[in-house]
């Protein structure tokens, strides 16, 4: 007898039918032999409907009593998938953030989990029933209730499973699992079997929206293993666990393709020490992440300075720049929001050299001009004109060996979207 | 400085803009020097769209899980009453059932108040905040949520007034006011501007559906004066308040009239003692509530009976009858739901006689056939056939001196209706 979390997105639990649907499933998995906990989102739309009412006569709601209101999507769907179950002949109790208790921090629509209180859903597990719990949300030490952000219900999820010590979390969404690529830019994008955490950290950091980040770090963290599958097939899915000698051997197992940045340059930037620190200290107070970093070998005193932000801070930071740039004495600002970040992602570059020359290879041959460059262990991201974003993505995906061979098994289930409402 | 409830229903809160108004009405009695509390129900066809999606795909869900996704209607609307209250400049905090804590028994879906701990509402309002609670929500002592039943929010609002011992509890709704009778059946219909507790019960049990009769019952209980408003003018409504000398000089204050019943009656009963027992004990067994009662003088040994249900009791009414009617040997079964109730209520009927001879009198002189007559203290109610039933209402309400001398006020209001959806 296993202990698994299943979590099913806005998507899968979009009408009373499809509820019927996730019952079912969890009713199919109890009966196996397992003890079931499920975690649910809003109905899709429901968070967006919720957030329009919030935003209806003001553009600053109080945050405390906006996750009042957010809340109940997912408190509506609890209650409807333990009725669905109960109408399937199961046993089910339904369980919001303050019931569990899924215990946070006070900071209202972004709130961390601090510790789960699993007590309760322990019991109903011992009862016979299955535990349907309220992603999203949770509450604080003074009883307030919080929620953790958009996508905060495979957080929950993954959170669960960690306290409960779960054999597997299962995150049931509209695709059936991790892909080398976005099959909609890549016909050739081939399912993966399993992937590391670390290479899932890297794909969903790069807008691979199949899974919160939040939740893949707590997965790696606690062990979790983590399968992403699709609501409605039986396709095994992909398993998102520890890196072993096997993934090792495959040098890439994905590539990532990102449109949601903006390049920002700064001319003539005196060649002093305390330079990039005064801009980019000017830029984290402002909260502005910054991604490449690039700066070019000082000539005559005077060098260049080119960095990325996402594209939202676009505007707030050439306001800070400027301010900056007058203080330190450079030169011209120039912006660029026609880029996009290609990376190639895999643990079997920590030991295998020569990774990053071929991909600077690949997209030279395709006459494709590298703007900037940055590196981690695992992965190599190239920033490039919009333009050849696609022929990129292709060319890499096929350079690498990804290509399947055959058509892929995802064109037979009809699921071609890989993004999902998530909340 | 007073303190004051004042709760809101459905019509009121029916959308993002008559929140705002709400918040207004809220932010002014602060400004006058007043505590503030405010109650709302869900907004207007929230909790009907809830049970749709409750009641899907299952006829008998889970209670406890119906509470946990119908409750969720007046958490929305306490966010958004909290939020549009900031957004005017004013401090507010929500309270949901659980949070306030408003503790009730264990019967999901009415559920019954045990006790309120006020503490959190007290503390929010010394630190000058407006507190805005959840209606027809609770938590059992588990930590269940509950809900009261259908107009559960003025119950909510009268038990929170009851333990702050506030100085009054204004309920605003869609009409101005009690009214001596239905503006809808007779024109000559006049606001009240007072009305005692034992009166607004007999009217509220007879169908006029301005307030839950639970929220009387505990109003009277506690000494809280009610205030019956609406939140579109500023009319100052209608009291509901203790009996004094006045209300005495007044024979009648309303006449009420009920549709939902249906007469039964059973031909040749034995006129033997333990009949009767036997008759009603059967129809309590099983939840039946009877409301008249006649029994018609023997001839022969045997007796007429006759009495009357709730319409929506009916057929399960026959099946008892027939049952017991075998057993004690009794005639015919004859069933009549073609009938009204038209009754009229006052505290000055105690001190005063001859009221009940003047109604029937009234009646006859209209042509009317009593079917059925029942008494209380301070109630006259009889049964006639439906198609007299407006012609009556307007004969006893000139009878009893009830009609406007001039054009009654609500005409020039616009506001008709006088059925609240509540919740």
């Amino acid at each position: 007898m296993a202990l698994i979390v299943q979590k099913y997105g806005g998507t899968s639990v979009g009408d009373p039918d499809r509820i019927g649907n996730v019952a079912r499933r969890a009713l199919a998995a109890q009966k196996a032999g397992h003890q079931v906990v499920v975690v649910v989102s809003a109905m899709s739309g429901e968070t967006n409907r919720l957030l329009k009412l919030v935003n209806a006569r003001t553009e600053r709601p109080n945050e405390r009593e906006q996750d009042v209101v957010v809340a109940t999507g997912e408190q509506v769907t609890i209650g409807l998938t333990a009725i669905a179950i109960g109408a399937q002949g199961g046993q089910a109790r339904s369980f919001m953030g303050h019931q569990c208790r899924i215990v946070t921090d006070s900071t209202f629509s972004k709130a961390r989990i601090k510790h789960i209180d699993s007590g309760g859903i322990l019991e109903a597990l011992a009862d016979g029933q299955i535990a349907v719990i309220a992603g999203f949300q949770g509450v604080d030490e003074q009883g307030n209730i919080t929620t953790l952000g958009r996508g905060g219900s495979d957080t929950t999820a993954v959170a669960i499973a960690a306290a409960l010590k779960a054999d597997a979390c299962e995150i049931y969404t509209d695709v059936d699992g991790v892909y080398t690529t976005d099959p909609n830019v890549c016909p050739a994008a081939r399912k993966l079997d399993r992937v590391s955490y670390e290479e899932m950290l890297e794909l969903a950091s790069l807008g691979a929206k199949v899974l919160q980040i939040r939740s893949v770090e707590i997965a790696m963290k606690y062990q979790v293993p983590l399968w992403v599958k699709s609501s409605f097939t039986d396709d095994p899915g992909t398993l998102v666990c520890q890196e072993d000698k096997a993934m090792e051997d495959i040098l890439v197992s994905g590539v990532a393709l990102d449109r949601n940045e903006a390049k920002v340059s700064i001319r003539d930037v005196p060649d002093a020490p305390g330079m990039a620190a005064k801009i980019f200290g000017a830029l984290d107070e402002r909260a502005i992440s910054v991604d490449l970093i690039v700066q070019n070998p000082a000539v005559k005193g005077k060098t260049d300075l080119t960095f990325t932000v996402a594209r939202a801070d676009l505007l707030k930071t050439q306001d800070v720049v400027k301010g900056v740039v007058k203080t330190i004495k450079a030169g011209a600002i120039e912006v660029d929001d026609d880029v996009a970040k290609v990376s190639i992602v895999g643990v079997g570059m920590r030991t295998h050299s020569g990774v990053a020359a071929r991909m600077f290879q690949t997209l030279s041959g395709e006459g494709i001009n590298i703007l900037a460059i940055s590196t981690s262990e695992i992965r190599v991201s190239c920033l490039i004109p919009t333009r050849y974003a696609e022929l990129a993505v292709r060319a890499l995906h096929s350079a690498f060996g990804l290509d399947a061979k055959v058509a892929p098994a995802r064109a037979s289930t009809g699921s071609k979207a890989r993004k999902t409402s998530k909340a």
